[in-house]
């Protein structure tokens, strides 16, 4: 099948990231979508600068209008950000008639209902996955995935700047500024910090949640923004001292009366899961009447997250460009004729790091002997714990954790293990995975 | 525009629970999805039997060949359950050109390349979000969400009766076998609990991620189960010295030479996400190469959870059943001409527990004025935390966390509390969410 043709309008963080996972991918993405999704034309600033993404094959321009006109392009992806040139491009592509794909919370947050009308209009898609949360399909598992639900309120950790500087703020007592310094430092935040610390990037993102859970229009101007600027590490130890924990949030709630739209630090109980969403992670939190309380995290910006998000949304706009059955989302994600004839693994053939719990006879010479058996099979142990002799016992429990192995070698060991005589009973053992 | 006339083949739990979320919901859903969705004939064992849902306008028969072979219905529920008639009533379905929605993973797991081909013979769409971690929308946030990662493992919490007996077991220092009783006292665990405990229903969900994560067939013969019946309160006690927690994992992994697949108890380290994953939940990580890690948390089962997975299903299904550009997934969840007119509150009119921090003169009588301004305001305190006078200061903190209540009271008690002689400074203000 013919290969899709994308124009890609900044190719700095979003854009690069974008270029490389559409590159990197590209079978993957292929097998998924049907047929082959090629990046042919990008604006830049400047065609000279060294870039994060390889642009062989990619026509580059400084003029945006050329590859918006582009004939032979079907999608453009907007990843320039900011809300006057960024809106002109995109409603000048909708206005021929080519989808969009944007990463652009500002824009969608306060132009989106003008967006949206004009796409509607010239019947095409507009894809803002890439909007809220980075790499977290959360537009899709809000608009699609719980669309038999009745939304009663969410809450999100969406400006991963902000959840960095509490987090450090409390595992090191430091304070705001000397933290945020070191996050402007790292490049998690602009020099102009107030986006993010004033709450002003979370309110963008609490938008356009809120208009797809709630099915009401974008209202950027009715959310209260408050960022984390006058929090002080006193009141996250405070709080840490009454079981809370102080989190930058933007919630929607909705309730009798109207709809909440509010970004502010909030304290939340420390045992809720979200509570330990830490570092420059995100997570929204979704309570649907049907589905109770459902969780979403993962990264929230970077090239590669983001990247991840814009390239979705390509994937289902290519798949509603034909309407015929062929396209439609194939049942196992990928088509069925691709469908692959990797070998499943055996058993013994995995790999995995173990914890063992033997009962050994309480003298000098038995650790060694069970250390050489694994050593000897290139087993290295991470820890051993060895518990005290309980009264009355002959035997004492020792617990062994290994680094990573194959089973079948696992199997080994713990034969040879149980055949000492100062060993007694057969060996637990349990899989350990630091799941990283 | 005409309703879309659905079939459903059991009204048990899951089919009753779908039942009332179209029903409680009808609005909502018609809403996004464009046009109504009514159930209008099902098919149960007992025609007499108490059900958890109204049936009223739902023609009832004993006969599940009947309601397939309904020409007015376009969309079959299959809830019943089991690998022998829910197999022939599915292929029949789809030869009847209708299509199918499932919470069946023993079907899919074990039948789905058959049924899955003759699906697309038929040009028809078998929809199974509900077979994989009931509520949470994980096989679209998989397929679609995801689209533009080459996944390199993922691995989920994917059976609540084995969590909550692990949570207990840990929580509590209970043995197996007295939880076990206990969760079928509370009808979390079959009088037959082997599907649960031995790994047989997570290895079937393992099954299914495994094949959209990867794009290979359904291979349920070659995973690995492992159940949780020998571990013993002990490996979990001495787990936690270690720094780790024991959860049932399904596991599915990318190597170099091949896939593994694998169920079984897991040490995780307690500071992951997932290792703080307790009861009934579930919660699947998946690990892209674009994405990074991402985690996906809710109810794992249930009659609503569940039944928000089969109408999203059905949601989805709809959309595809006409073609035209209207009937896409609209831009903000609803239909555009469909969006809802609701008020956005003032700050002062939303409603949150608060955390206050004061600096009061150390002498009696400061927190009785504070306390009956509060109360005064109908504010009522939660939690009170006098700190020790520090060297040399003449005013002491003091933290109160109150419940409840609109903003615009708690403005108000705050600027009477700040006239107090004996308060020396701003009062600090936070606002608290429980997120229950």
């Amino acid at each position: 099948m013919n290969s899709i043709k994308i124009g890609i309008l900044g190719l700095g963080t979003v854009g690069g990231g974008t270029v490389n996972v559409l590159a990197r991918n590209a079978d993957e993405i292929a097998r998924r979508a049907g047929r082959p999704i090629r990046v042919t034309h990008a604006a830049v600033c400047n065609l000279t600068r060294k870039r994060i993404c390889d642009t062989s094959g990619i026509l580059l321009t400084t003029d945006p209008y050329e590859v918006v006109n582009d004939p032979e392009i079907s999608i453009i992806v907007e990843l320039i950000g900011g809300t006057t040139l960024a809106r002109e491009l995109v409603l000048a592509a909708i206005r021929c008639g080519k989808h969009v794909v944007t990463a652009n919370k500002a824009l969608i947050a306060r132009h989106g209902n003008e967006v949206f009308a004009a796409a509607e209009e010239k019947k095409v898609i507009v894809g803002f996955e890439a909007a809220v949360a980075g790499g977290i399909p959360i537009i899709k598992a809000i608009r699609e995935g719980l669309a038999g639900n009745r939304i009663e309120w969410l809450a999100g950790i969406i400006n991963g700047t902000s959840n960095f500087i509490l987090t450090e703020m409390r595992d090191k007592g430091r304070s705001f500024r000397d933290v945020l310094e070191e996050a402007q430092a790292l490049g998690y935040a602009e020099t102009d910090p107030s986006f993010d610390v004033e709450g002003i990037d979370a309110a963008h993102k609490l938008t356009i949640l809120a208009a797809i859970a709630f099915g009401i229009p974008l209202q950027y101007e009715r959310v209260y923004a408050e960022g984390i600027t006058r929090i002080t590490s006193q009141d996250i130890a405070f709080a840490e001292q009454l079981g809370y924990r102080i989190k930058h949030l933007g919630i929607a709630r909705r309730t009798a009366v109207g709809i909440e739209l509010r970004v502010h630090p909030t304290l939340i109980p420390m045992r809720r899961l979200i509570a330990n969403v830490d570092g420059v992670m995100n997570a929204v939190l979704v309570k649907g009447d049907a589905v109770g309380h459902t969780l979403y995290y993962g990264a929230g910006a970077g090239s590669d997250p983001t990247g991840s998000a814009v390239v979705a949304d390509i994937v289902d706009v290519v798949r509603a460009l034909t309407a015929d059955p062929e396209n439609r989302v194939p049942h196992l994600a990928f088509q069925s004729s691709a469908l692959a004839d990797l070998p499943i693994l055996s058993m013994g053939q995995t790999e995995t790091a173990y914890y063992l719990r033997l009962h050994a006879e309480d003298r000098p010479g038995v650790l060694a002997d069970v250390t050489r058996i694994l050593g000897n099979l290139g087993i290295s142990i991470e820890a051993v714990l060895q518990k005290e002799l309980a009264e009355g016992e002959t035997h004492v429990p020792v617990i062994l954790l290994t680094q990573r192995v194959q089973e079948a070698a696992m199997n080994q060991a713990i034969a040879a293990i149980e055949a000492l005589p100062a060993i007694r009973g057969p060996v637990a053992r349990l899989r350990l995975e630091t799941l990283s």
